[in-house]
């Protein structure tokens, strides 16, 4: 029950061209995927045959379609190819993938295979075998014997890893857009501040509940203006009513946190009422000292110097708590992660089995973790600044719906929406003035 | 109960110096005015002697100072004069203001002077005399008769009208700042996303109840973007409460509420799911007509044609409409105002006696307005572009405070601060699908 | 030399459904019109069989669909046809266009066919007109007996005028992307201000040049930072070396324009070394005057009045000068055009037949004539603000390369690359000071 | 020479009150630092008598004035004093400066002192005794012995380390406008793209020139932005020429630069025609493989690998290169240091002594500097994104230029005022394709 192209009339001359037979499956005409394979031959100095095209009739009947791909040398079809499996285009002849080993700890061999955030396969053995761990820009290191495959950062290659090299017996499965118009995904690259985001905001509401309810990871990634707008209130409730996860962020965010439950002050301004509070330009390093002083968080908490705020809650509720830092940190907290690799290493283990991150006002942190995920996880991307929100959109195709706007007001209105309460008024400062 | 100043000592040798006694009240040392006399004396190539400081010591008492000062030819000395009288400095030998007739209409004679929006006086017969009508590069037509003088646009001058020229006999009063810190303007010149707006639109809220209990009109300065948002039933609901005395909009946002009534979308997008509706980009284009056919949005609302939304509230709630247009604009919609020096005047006309200037995603209509005004009205600048808050907030020295926020989460949030009651669902559209 | 589809296999059962049968022809594969049409359908509720696919082999080769299309009620076909005709989609029944009278001056009848800013076909008399005057948001008016069409602003449209209504008869015809990759259009849509612009610069001089040889206009739309930032003398040195045709703006670049030439100034900033120069502020006001004072522009450059500059060299040129007003405007200048509507008509008239138009700096001037541009118009849109290059890409899909840049620097490099010379010291100003 | 101040009449009566002298010297009116005193004695609820004031007559005069501050309870006092240090004001009591010993590794005394980037001296011994090593958010450690004092981040203070607490015997020096107007300066706090940059530009190539001639440093912060731009040849040209003593920046800068120099891209476009190259995105993970294998960037251009760029010529000129980690990179390669605090430090020891510091399109190496950079240095903060230079004008008061503009054109046209050649077509890729 489907259509099938016939080739009519003529061969071509075939003078010194090089060949491959390539095919591509799926949604591959309303996902866009065969008009790109087209246009990237020909912007690439190639050229092809139709072979066969079967045109889903049915909604959910996948298309296929078969292409001889010519090029007037190696090099370049050597070229055309590589592109094409970024498509998901699939070798008709393909063998093995090719592995060497890599030289030395942390060194790759010539011509290794960089990776997508796509699902990706590797033949070994002469069957399709899943890339486990799924990000961009690593390689795949492959275990011949035991026929599995995985991606590896370069900094955890060690010598004589079998490393994944050139484009054979690799393919990777692309995105495709779906028949059904998906609710979360409408806006979609949609990075303007000027549609409803109340819209927006009750489909990523929806989308949480969903999580919840198929015990999949939210995680939130945030940036201390959600503190400085007064909107720890609403981040605290969301981690109470078991809406977080995981909770990725910087020394600013705990730092002003903190900050906010001793002093009621956010970089030294009144919460209360948006002045300066003299002498609160100190609060943040008073902040510090005190949790320094405690140990870490956990025995601040324990401790009774922590009562209330975002970290708080992510101790008491045994939220994954990541705290990275970075060059413009002060003090740090003793819960901060100095080491970058090694904080990217906390990330990646934090973000397995998410089914949900969202972003919140803070473009390092964002980004970071925008880079370790698969394109198959939705993301919120909700920042005041349209670059910020654009760059992240941008960032290869996970699922982003990116949302221009104000984290204050975004989530005070998320908590209602999900029917999550919080105090209207915020608390008295908890330390003595004068105190730490 | 003051502070003397008392000259110590050495007098200065005074070969070919130009000079002019000034004398300066008010805080001048806590309004800074003094030491920005000071330094622009000095900037200019100027020197002075201080000829006598009086220090206000209760908080109310005001300052004084007399100063004289000194340049080497005539023309600089005039040119740092000129300067000081933005201060408010005033010319201790002061005669009157001189005046040249105007040689043609909407021609000004040489050297005319150009007003500030600050308030000003002429001095007429010896008396200090208010100018009406203040607004900022104006010039200022004087009455000698009626002692009388008044702000006038360029293009309303006529042929022998009494111009002022020079600064002789003009003074400006600077605002000064009070010694009680002010609620509303505690965020005064303060841009940044990344502050509480959860406060300031509390403040700004009070201020508006505050207009309300004292007689004084409140303005709205509007752009499309709130009714794209779906901020429309916010701002209905403001003006319903009667919240809003004077609505000052373009072509657009009349255009797209009206779209938003008769078909549900906004710029052809659902307002009630964010999604493009099929043919809907021609939706606004079908608004226009519907109006058009009507005769204008008055009788479009006596035939039933528009039932609702922002331009129906401002209707039936004799809410002074004005729709100034701009050459971006489609139709445009008949109660357009085309021409841009008639729609200045009504615009003009609409704020005067205005207590407090609200002005929501249009940087067009609300740097047009913001030239309109006296320095004395109070201002709110709200965008999610923090370049439009900044450049309305550097246009003079007006009483503003800049959010850098969310259009529709702030009207929504300033509902809810003033108790103001809006519909949690958009209306059915009122319009057939297929009419109009 | 082409291959054909051929159904295989099944018909399907039809009971009350509506049909149609469309076809569309080109670049659809590769233009991604295809997809773009699969996904509309669906979309919207619709379902289709593919009658007939051909698709091009060689590069210049077109491809051609035929297609079915179903939909449950007739309103849904309706509305479904409606959107697929902007993608270039034909019926294959396609009778004439259906044409109804205006009932009255600057009213349209129900159901009146918007247009797009693609080229525009309608049927009359059973043949493909061409639509004169392509335009977004605008009506068609039909000659029956002369069997011609053209479009109209509403505004413009008198009663009794033939305005065709439905989608019946009309066709667009959709820009397709081609094989070969075009080196102007090689940015298309990308705003990233971390591309290299000098690349850029040089594929839009090269465009200038090419215009130039072919006889196009070419058409630059300023705003006044061009002469706040002191490229005034860039742009001036293109105006003398017959680069520009035709300069759009507004009151202010005016303004600027001969403030800097009469007094070195910019906004009253100096524009030898930037600092604010004492009185300053006065200086537009003063510059506005003297043209006043000379009657306009041409005079004041025949009195001797205005000696350089842009405003002089588009005098002195016979550059087709458009000064529109704006409810922001100071003044205004004698030259500029204060009726909104009339604007937009001189505007219209000074576009026609640009080969290319740059826009420089100026937001309101700039959506105002892309409103007007036909999307084969190529278009460089070079601001500092991201957000108004995406806004002026977004709207419609002509053919626009996206700078953000800073506009001196460019106009300086833009120069350079032409070949066209300019004095690195700014002139000393024309007017005596204290003059005016 | 000088102006005094006489008391005229009354005292005031005393009950309970709590009161302490103060005094400040040097440009304290014309730099606004009396009235700042006046306002924040007020704003806090405190009163105060002026017993002195004395006015300088000369430019070079310094002025003086001594207070008596009041408050109603200690607490409250003890805040009021606190704020006023940070303009500059000294205690006339003043004792000594109070130390007490750190717990604990890495923890701080309560109450101790939060220092600012000015100047500052605390009292040893009765002496006052400049702090070394100005720097915003440390603390003052002391050595009794030695009397000497310096500024210590928290991460480094040891258990028993004197640390400063209170506000005794500490006071800060604070900047003060000169009454010449300076070139350089001329724009402080200017962040608008609407000023010529080509005047900024020259003034900041003298400061180079000046600079160089006195042996100070200039240190470049560097963003990846100037390699995506093409604008590396124009870096790389100021370091051959010595105009870069030393360069800050992060892993993209580094993986670009040497992605640009090995494969003609950046990103994985083409600089030389600005399009995307077949595989290009596995570009960046080539270059940091190629400087792993090779050991480090030294050791690449010993080897011949690395023959061009701007960390060629940081290598081959002597350079004081320090590239420091953050969470987003990839790799990273070899020479960025991954922790964070040691960053710090090496970032901190490298601005020592640096008399310029020109900051170009990063904001977070770029606030990171901004962070540990006294308020004496100079500073011009170069980014196309207003918020980034307003954040970084806005971070203290150190001597910034803000210059919203283009990096590409920045760079360029610095060489071109400093008369420094670059050329003008990209070099061909060193390494083969495939290769690596």
């Amino acid at each position: 029950m489907a259509l099938q192209f016939v080739l009519i009339g003529g061969a071509r001359v075939n003078e010194r061209r090089f060949e491959e037979d390539i095919r591509v499956e799926g949604h591959i005409i309303d996902s866009l995927i065969l008009p790109r394979v087209f246009d990237a031959i020909m912007d690439m100095g190639g050229d092809f045959d139709v072979e066969e095209i079967r045109v889903g009739r049915s909604k959910k009947e996948p298309s296929y379609a078969r292409l001889k791909v010519f090029a007037d040398n190696e090099e370049r079809l050597a070229r055309i190819i590589t592109t094409l499996q970024d498509f998901g285009v699939d070798l008709v002849s393909a063998g093995d993938a090719r592995t060497v080993a890599s030289p030395r700890d942390g060194v790759l061999p010539e011509g290794f295979y960089s990776t997508t955030n796509l699902p990706t396969q590797v033949r070994l053995h002469g069957v399709w075998v899943d890339v486990a761990d799924t990000e961009m820009d690593l390689v795949i290191v492959v275990d011949w014997e035991q026929s599995r495959a995985r991606s590896v950062p370069i900094d955890e290659v060690r010598a004589g890893d079998q490393v994944v090299v050139g484009h054979e017996g690799v393919r990777v499965i692309p995105l495709q857009r779906e028949r059904q118009r998906e609710e979360f995904s409408f806006m979609q690259s949609n990075v303007s501040s000027e549609r409803s985001k109340k819209i927006a905001i009750a489909a990523i509401a929806a989308e949480m509940r969903d999580c919840r309810e198929q015990g999949e990871k939210i995680v939130f990634v945030v940036g201390p203006a959600v503190i400085h707008t007064g909107a720890g209130v609403y981040l605290s409730a969301l981690i109470h009513h078991g809406y977080v996860q995981a909770l990725l962020g910087g020394n600013a965010i705990c730092t002003h946190d903190v900050e906010s439950v001793l002093f009621g002050t956010s970089l030294g301004l009144s919460l209360t009422d948006g002045t300066p509070v003299a002498g609160g330009h100190q609060n943040h390093m008073r902040a510090i000292n005190a949790i320094r002083r405690a140990g870490n968080l956990k025995q601040a908490v324990a401790q009774g110097v922590l009562t209330r705020g975002v970290m708080y809650e992510c101790v008491t509720n045994g939220v994954d708590l990541v705290l990275a830092g970075s060059i413009r940190d002060d003090g740090p907290m003793p819960d901060v992660i100095t080491d970058v690799v090694v904080a990217q290493k906390e990330m990646r283990r934090a973000v397995r089995g998410a089914g949900l991150v969202v972003m919140v006002s803070t473009m390092l942190h964002s980004i970071a973790v925008g880079n370790l995920l698969p394109a198959t996880v939705r993301v919120a991307v909700v920042d005041i600044n349209p670059a910020v929100v654009t760059k992240l959109a941008d960032r290869g195709s996970f699922q982003a719906v990116g949302l221009v706007t104000d984290a204050e007001l975004f989530l005070r209105q998320l908590c209602d929406e999900l029917g999550v309460t919080y105090p209207e008024r915020a608390a008295e400062p908890s330390a003595e003035p004068g105190a730490v």
